[in-house]
């Protein structure tokens, strides 16, 4: 893919530094919009504006709603007011709204004063609803049906107000505004009588969501159900919208991405990686490593705290690192587990005992396991290969020291599974959410924790 | 959602007690398939053959592909020969592929037997692909139109074929079986003039993909350019299949789990966690674990190796925890950063060098901000709050002591996001899974890293 686009922006440069403009258009109108937009992105500032206005009108509209903001600014900065009139209402309100969204107010204030009235009305309408929420993300543009219409009327009434719709074919069913019924186009299409009203054939038990609620609960209806598109409806069952699969898609995607960066101590960004300044990339990390660093406090406090039992036997220090370590994958494996099923709607609060117990044995069985061969290895290599515990002071046992620390492994990843499952499903319950509370929190928590296990074992068992 | 289920499950109990077999009935036509398939799943063995049989003929196979396989298995056991074959054949063939691929051999040898000749020969040819390929997860029921077809015979023919068929809404155009033209249904019926030809009004240039491409690219190609459906041709480009939305944003998710297990340690299960056994779970956590465990055996020797100089002052010990924390932490941002970029094809390996530069610079910023903040923490906390510097060997400066601590946390940080960029990226060139090679490994690494920095840097700064 990414080959392919190379050799087209070549093939496309030198065909625009020839001035051969009839062949470039030619080439253009055979693409996809998302392809030419790829390649758009990467032209530089002076020669993007010249080869854009060779594309059509709607190949032009598509093609734009596809590009980088950046670019988008750079375009509309040099548009005319009757070229970025004729792009603007040429797009999707749903897009229009993005794009302003992304764009600096004056640029905002352009876009507005060369929108349609009715294209305006809608735009301002759907800015009013909260960031992710269901109405923020819709477009209005849908096509709805009287529940009297005969089938036939209703395929005439497509055909004539159909260019405009982000979706024909899912038709919504209304009376008085309130939403009554969905029809496909597979249905209409497929019905054996053309002169059946759309009553009769319609699905009245419509599955719509509210304009407040959340993008992510809206996604996950598209996954659940199948659907190609879902109405949106104010309090009052009233439609207002419609969401589209393809944006369901794009949240999926961008709240896999926002949950991957919260379990990896990250603050979120819509922007992508490669367009961020350092400073910017910077802002999304230190939070986090600043807090982590020092809550590690605490995890120096314990060593300090057990500074003269350490010193009188400084073999226990080699293993804190491997200790600590275990035990933390062992939490995030828990923690992500139960983060990712909480997001997918697989999992929920009222299933904590069900997955605390079935933590417990998978605990158990871990631990066994890890602290067996733990003790082989520590046993084989550090005692027989690498006599590190050669010089061991009087009376300490080598099988008691490699005990103590087999013990605590098993005890910690104990530990460490359990608060590795119950620290999301508490952050859910509260309402906070689980991957940015639980994932970034869990190796700071779990290495107190197993330091505190490895001293209190080790002064139980060991004469220090 | 959940409890609008629980409730709904409690009223269809009492109406399945009560025996009211015609009410259950006519409560289950108006629901969706998906939420009928969720209480059903939660049903005991004996009552759930019962009200399935009570599913109209469509609706019980839209809820049978939703099911739990299971669920689906006991239901199979439990039906006669004509009832397993009026459900097997009223699927689409992808979703009878995916529950023979759920089923054990003697169930899937009863399915085939049940499913008709047509439908047994498309199940054979798709379980022939690869797993994860497009071909595996492609439907062979599609409408296809000749190029000389008129538009009005094109809809006569969607309107007799368009039944059985996934999709109606894109059509493709094939002539002796190799694919020319894609055409959507919203052309068909929005074009002016019923007597032009398919080839007149269909787009040519078909983006399509290989039977044998990898469903992750297949899903981002869905997600770049948000069609309905996507064709699949063999390498002479003869069309042999097509993948639908709903199918890619499965794929979406299934891979983005995929991916976040992997970076947690974990082997990729396709088991919902609430229907796997601890052992089951324990066999996906284990080896990570293991391996992880035996390679801490580095930072163990690198301790060991340095134990003298600890025992001299023990207070570095307590260090070590939020040093090797700290630099784990950045690592695992860089690496995430990258893993997920590559996933969502926004990063390739030719863009290594700038995305080293970016990181280098957000390293330089994250570690003197980290290092900046560690000194006035340890001055502040450990020194003067918790007098954790008196007594210091003679000849040693606290300041000097924390300015090692300082020194290590910067340069760590650096060598930490350098290595977790770089580290996925070659992994990826590799041809190894970038989220596999990269994520767990990092910590490990980045752990031995750290205390080799920070005992050479305490061995020359410190007279120990």
């Amino acid at each position: 893919m990414a080959e392919h686009s190379v050799t087209m922006e070549r093939t496309l440069r030198k065909l625009l530094s020839e001035k051969k403009y009839a062949t470039l258009r030619d080439i253009l109108v055979t693409m996809n919009p998302a392809d030419i937009a790829a390649i758009f992105d990467e032209l530089e500032e002076d020669r993007l504006p010249l080869l854009f206005r060779l594309l059509p009108k709607e190949l032009a509209a598509d093609t734009f709603v596809e590009m980088e903001p950046d670019a988008q600014e750079l375009l509309i900065r040099g548009f005319s007011d009757s070229e970025l009139k004729e792009v603007i209402n040429e797009l999707f309100v749903d897009d229009a709204v993005d794009i302003v969204e992304e764009m600096p107010a004056n640029v905002v204030r352009r876009i507005l004063s060369q929108a349609d009235p009715e294209m305006r009305k809608s735009i301002n309408e759907i800015l009013r609803y909260p960031e992710n929420s269901a109405g923020s993300i819709m477009t209005t543009e849908y096509v709805s049906l009287r529940p009297k219409m005969t089938i036939e009327e209703a395929i005439t009434r497509i055909r004539r107000t159909g260019f405009d719709k982000e979706t024909i074919y899912t038709c919504y069913v209304t009376k008085d505004r309130t939403l009554v019924g969905v029809v496909t186009v597979k249905d209409l299409l497929l019905a054996e009588d053309d002169e059946a009203t759309i009553e009769t054939i319609m699905i009245p038990n419509v599955i719509s969501v509210n304009t407040h609620d959340d993008q992510e609960e809206v996604a996950q209806m598209f996954s659940k159900y199948n659907f190609l598109a879902l109405p949106v409806v104010d309090t009052e069952q009233r439609l207002v919208g419609i969401i589209t699969f393809d944006d369901a898609m794009d949240v999926m995607e961008e709240e896999a991405t926002e949950d991957i960066e919260k379990m990896a101590a990250i603050i979120p960004s819509e922007k992508p990686y490669m367009s961020m300044t350092p400073f910017e990339i910077w802002k999304k990390r230190i939070p986090w490593l600043m807090l982590l660093m020092v809550s590690a406090t605490f995890t120096g406090m314990i060593i300090s705290h057990f500074e003269d039992k350490l010193a009188n036997l400084v073999i226990l220090t080699a293993f804190i690192p491997m200790l600590m370590d275990t035990a933390g994958n062992s939490g995030s494996q828990a923690s992500v587990t139960v983060i990712r099923g909480l997001s997918l709607n697989e999992l929920e609060f009222g299933d904590i005992f069900s997955i605390i117990w079935k933590e417990i044995r998978v605990a158990v069985l871990c631990g066994l396991a890890l602290a067996g061969a733990c003790f082989l290895k520590i046993y084989l290599i550090d005692g027989l290969l690498l006599k590190s515990f050669t010089g061991l002071p009087a009376g300490i046992n080598m099988f008691l020291v490699i005990g103590v620390i087999c013990l605590t492994l098993a005890v910690t990843v104990l530990f460490a599974k359990i608060v590795g499952c119950v620290l999301p499903l508490v952050a859910k319950k509260l309402g906070f959410d689980p991957a940015v509370m639980a994932s970034p929190f869990i190796t700071t928590i779990v290495d107190a924790l197993s330091l505190l296990v490895y001293f209190a074992l080790a002064s139980a068992f060991l004469p220090i």
